[in-house]
């Protein structure tokens, strides 16, 4: 119970970084939609952020890290902070706790690209708070916070299943209750400013380091590893995803972005346990998964609009099984099958399907709820008028 | 006199965080503009970055935190950083210097909320040079040097009353100066680039952060707590914002990101002295107050053009009284009315009071003088042509 | 070989500010395009930094930073990142190497200047790898991984010779062997999109306090004296070149950030071996030097685009030889002229000299053969349609 002021400050930075990400991800998806749209998304974002950090404070943190209750969820030990304090092993409680209040926040954040151009805002208030309080909290106590998947030696370096199934199946979810936009393949839905979206792109890969080497809660060689992995997939999935879709046309921004999205999301459950050359396979097979996962959502008429499903979700379900397949014992104590270790990769696909099963079912009642409640959606010709006005009765003078 | 590393790691990257809010100032003002003056906004956050810089060096540095005389002023022991080495007590002199002159270039760029659309980049030059030397300068030294507002136990933890009391009632006092834009109140003068302005806001919430977390001046658990509360009261401030705002008409991202601003601003004193739930009031109260200055500013047809005063000079003022009612002696030695403790209440009151006063008369006196001397704003046909063309002959072609 | 991590947060951090500037660069160059190219700027950047990474891992850090090989270029023994673990001296050994992969991808960055809105996409990946291996690779050898220079006591404290000269006099002999861009000097190419440009610079500010102080690989007193100088001769670039400009008409926004770049490269190499004062120098000399450099280059009607030669050519050519003139002993055990040892600035010219004509031939060689071979260039048709569409399929619909 001795804080060392190394990993203090490396923690503390590493919270700012992550917390950047959220309007990170709303700029991303602002570049994404119609111009009439780009300031709702980015103000979802600090939607969010905002209501994440009090539900956080005032419950969603005990849930989550509380003393375990039956391995299901946390007590309310901590609530409202209580006990959290300015002391800690290695670093403060309180940090602890605010560095997981970031990931809490960018996982909402990640949801909304399911409704996108048509919440409304209202609604998405109530989604949010249902959604963080029954949806992650459980997970993250789960896999995080001494529940049933850490019991069982599920693991998860950042956030594999935690953040990017969780919120790529429940983006999903939404997507099927919410419905699709109105004129949905039928006329363009063209992204507007794609240099949004890449400035959206690198602060998310610039925070992503903080993401990822940050939860080794040190400043060590694990944090290093980590760091190290992480480019280096955002790398190979931005090259696969590039050649991929090279071969069916031009080689798109969008394509280079969306694949090194892919691959930092496969590598964040795996960063602490595998090595740079497993990193390169993990990236480049989740460019490539990731790409034809949207080809796949785009045949089948599915409006899950900015595509949280396909990156996040595809990518975090192979990034948590890859554990399975390249781990090394002497990175993270973990060794898969490539090690010669079978178990782990079972452990793996368990914990991948439940949480998969889990964050779509339990997010579609409680979309369904919202909706029968208060409707999720705007008007048609709110729609047609689009977000920024309907809903902030704000618009781009440009 | 042993610097630590840990701690040294810490604060040379909160002092790159707070470096990227002046531009982040620029970006914020340069949204809310017409879009004749947008590239002038943020031109002229980079002159204040640069014209601070120097000063800073030669001699500011020196009048704010050399060897106090008479509780007024530094003396000139330090100037040009003489004597200023990279020893120290914990941390480096040298880092020490840079951290505060990141402070120091922020505080003009909030001034330049006052003469946004209108101001003559020469007369910029030439105030904020006096600004920084005259009324900036002592002030750091009254509450952080050794001055006299410190002799008497007024504290402030980040720059409430140094920062936000200080720039905010200057901008108060320079608008009332420099008159209003022409055509104010007569046609619309609606912000421009609403994303923008956003996305100033999201690099301000990341090097907040460093603004508070980092003037724990170590990597600790009070720079934790400063970290936590700083969330808080910023998702706090925007919500109430939000939330008083929606009883009027729609909620306006605009809206949210003031109102995390003004969360901000108040909790900046406030950071290494409350804990997490006075911070969900602290913002709250920001939130609302600084919502209801700005309403009333517009109703007084005042042209204090982008809201510093309301914003962080009314945010700053109450967080610096919010200490007499928060503070726990446990978290950072000093104790509040909720805590039984009337006097720090008594000298916070003080200390927030003399500093208006002295902020907004010496600013008024300076501004007096270099709009006699050489004109504080453009001609009126340089004003309808806009500063970008008539200051920088530049203009944005998108 | 014991692990400090108070060092290695510091160096963690900073290598994500560096990865942060990559796409600052994207951004900065997309800004002074012309609209219908802005995306291909910022995926250029993309690119670099995605092949870079690859190329770092697979065998381009063994080639610079492995056993020396007659003093020319490092051995094959960390190829694959064999051998280069999570221990360490101070900082694990895989984090220096993704702190020096960072600054690689930044340099070819750099050299798209020489080939704007004119590239074609795969020639540029094939040209950016045969650069970065046969250029980049051995001259970061011969200075920073045990080569002649650094035998010779060159010094180069953060990349002024690596980095800014050697991509400076690339993107020259590039932007000769490609050619003008169609029409230039016969109708306007003005930048189309300035704040964007203003926010890439403010992310190169940002992230150069990484490069800088980052490059004493640990959180001490040299760390603090690299940031104090890099923030001074930033400033004081900017304010030479806009006083400059200022004579000659308005001062740009573009004029005040180019200078801060200026003066950035030029502290680059010095940031640790002079003191503050010296970087007031040092800056205001680069902000002038590069300027007129720019002038030249115009009047000379070379289309080095985005003049990566004037400013990251000239200016670290200058900063270079700066040390040979303002080192002091006691920062980085390294004396100049004006502490009276004339030896360094010998040292200094000798191994800026080479690096400039190494960079220039080489990358003429290599640009040829790439030509050659493939073509260099879009169809003329191509370029009047844009790279944005020509190259990507995409375009800005703002």
């Amino acid at each position: 119970m001795v804080l060392d002021n190394g990993d203090t400050a490396f923690i503390l930075i590493c919270t700012a970084l992550v917390m950047l990400m959220t309007p990170g991800v709303g700029l991303f998806y602002g570049g994404l939609v119609r111009r009439k749209n780009l300031i709702s998304m980015v103000a979802l974002s600090f939607v969010a952020l905002s209501i994440v950090t009090l539900q956080w404070v005032f419950f969603g943190y005990s849930l989550a890290f509380g003393p375990d209750i039956s391995g299901i969820i946390g007590s309310f030990t901590f609530i409202g902070l209580e006990g959290v304090g300015t002391t800690g092993d290695g670093i403060p409680d309180l940090l602890f706790m605010v560095f997981q209040m970031a990931f809490a926040a960018i996982a909402l954040a990640i949801v909304t690209s399911a409704v996108a151009e048509r919440v409304k805002l209202s609604s998405f208030i109530v989604f949010g708070l249902l959604w963080t309080t029954l949806i992650y909290d459980p997970i993250a106590h789960w896999v995080w916070g001494g529940g049933w998947a850490a019991q069982m030696g599920i693991v998860d370096f950042a956030g594999g299943i935690v953040i990017h199934i969780s919120a790529g199946f429940s983006a999903l979810a939404l997507a099927l209750v919410i419905g699709k936009r109105v004129g949905f393949g039928q006329y363009s839905m063209d992204p507007h400013n794609i240099p949004m979206t890449l400035l959206g792109g690198a602060l998310l890969w610039f925070g992503w380091f903080g993401f990822n080497a940050g939860s080794a809660l040190a400043a060590d060689g694990l944090a290093a590893n980590a760091f190290v992995v992480t480019n280096i997939s955002a790398a190979s999935g931005a090259l696969a995803w590039m050649g991929a879709s090279w071969v069916r046309g031009k080689p798109s921004s969008l394509g280079m972005i969306s694949g090194a999205i892919a691959g930092l999301g496969a590598i964040t459950p795996a960063a602490g346990f595998v090595g740079p050359l497993a990193a390169v396979v993990i990236g480049t097979v989740s460019g490539l998964l990731c790409y034809y996962a949207l080809l796949f959502r785009i045949r089948k008429g599915l409006d899950e609009s900015l595509d949280a499903w396909a990156i996040h979700g595809v990518g975090g379900f192979w990034g948590t099984l890859s554990i399975g397949i390249f781990a090394i014992a002497s990175i993270g104590g973990v060794s898969g099958l490539i090690a010669g270790a079978g178990e782990q990769f079972l452990l793996q696909a368990f914990g991948a399907v439940a949480v998969t099963v889990f964050s779509f079912a339990g997010t579609y009642v409680i979309a369904r709820c919202v909706d029968a409640l208060m409707g999720l959606r705007v008007s048609e010709d709110e729609e047609y008028v689009g977000l920024d006005i309907s809903q902030h009765g704000e618009s781009i003078q440009v």
